[in-house]
């Protein structure tokens, strides 16, 4: 189950961070690690920090940009070290590994996003995920080393699975969440739907490009939580198109 | 509360783990570090890591015995990365940290003991400790960075001290759902939408009034459980007023 689970480690500048997280997310029981752009790799700092994590090293996948990182996935949760302008769903890391822990349960792949050392994900970063994620750390001093935010998130995955896996037989599901027996869509299928929105909204003239405000923002957080299904995702794009036919005079040309 | 609460590293060899120690705690609002016979400090290396925990390492007590660093301490919690052939009243991280902030509360002194990089504490260290803790690490790579291990521990104080003041563990409280800071749509809003969702549909052909199947079920489903605000309800229902307007023809007309 653990092996549904990437790190994605987005423009590191400091190759001994990468080190310290691939030590961190073994001695966890995680293996798999996607490197964005690492301004450095590989490199010896990241050996030494790995101190025996090597095989996680020789693993890593290195990709252009985070859409890459992030091909195949139905969950994904970025850290956010700071307030932001739009709202998001938050999670502490408990509720991270809790939630984490559940959708591999039903074979989900999962993602956790991981930011740069100095500035974290940039907000177009963060609207791609799901679930913001923060480390509840002193306001005065709140920034974590990579490595210690790897290593917080990682732990709390590894109790999460550990609860699960002592726990033979589950009562029920109570969460609120998609329907259990349907695949969840992955991410470059809701990437796809976003964009397929996107240009709808511009169709029907409720989005104007020049304006876009934060309206793409707010749709991609409000679908983003729901943990929408593939079968749900078919009816949605459905609507796209025959709302694009509606918007290009069809259907009234059809009824003359 | 957090300040009866003492770090205590017992010959520490690399000056890099004391700075990252230092970091650590200082993200979780821990301040007083003991430092048993290191072997390197103060150092480049340990001010490098602390990353701006200057203050922690300045104020470190440098001591030549665990006796020394442990004067005055009401509760002494050492890790232990192995099973030991001396059974001892054995703490998880979690309970640790409820257990730290219980006593802290009740006003003692309390130190976390932290040994050797490569060989942990000594059975004698160990029998000094009221309770062991020891990290669930994956038994075949078990043993964690000294830095990520206190932040492990620091983490689950923090956490207990959280919920022990009563403080969300989040910036704002999100549920797993809907921003929070926004009022929820009311169940007759969420109503009147699946009203106007369903007039759409037909409008746009999308859905036979005739032969409905579950269409309109499932979309209750999808937008029933994502909590949905009331300004984000008003996007929606903007998005039907204008895919209505495109199903007479009017965007046509218009660019006419």
């Amino acid at each position: 189950m653990l092996q549904n689970i990437r790190v994605v480690l987005v423009n590191t500048s400091h190759p001994g961070n990468i080190g310290g997280a691939a030590r961190a997310m073994k001695n966890m029981g995680l293996s798999r690690l996607v490197l964005v752009e690492p301004r450095l790799f590989p490199h010896h700092e990241a050996d030494a920090r790995a101190s025996g994590a090597d095989d996680i090293l020789a693993g890593a996948q290195v990709v252009a940009t985070l859409e890459d990182a992030l091909v195949g996935c139905n969950l994904v949760l970025g850290t956010s070290a700071r307030d932001r302008r739009i709202p998001w769903p938050l999670l502490d890391p408990r509720e991270c590994g809790t939630k984490v822990i559940e959708e591999a349960e039903q074979g989900s792949e999962i993602a956790l996003v991981f930011g740069r050392e100095d500035s974290g994900l940039t907000n177009e970063e963060l609207q791609r995920c799901h679930f913001h994620v923060h480390i509840p750390s002193d306001p005065t001093f709140s920034s974590l080393n990579l490595a210690a935010a790897v290593q917080v998130l990682s732990y709390e995955v590894r109790m999460a699975w550990l609860a699960a896996e002592g726990q033979p037989s589950k009562v029920e599901k109570t969460e609120v969440g998609s329907p259990r027996s349907e695949t969840l869509a992955t991410m470059d299928e809701l990437e796809r739907y976003f964009e397929h929105l996107e240009q709808t909204l511009v169709d029907i003239e409720f989005l104007d490009p020049d304006k876009p405000r934060h309206l793409m923002a707010r749709l991609r957080r409000l679908y983003g939580r729901s943990s929408v299904s593939r079968a749900e995702m078919n009816i949605l794009r459905g609507i796209l198109t025959e709302t694009q036919k509606a918007a290009r005079g069809e259907l009234i040309k059809r009824k003359k």
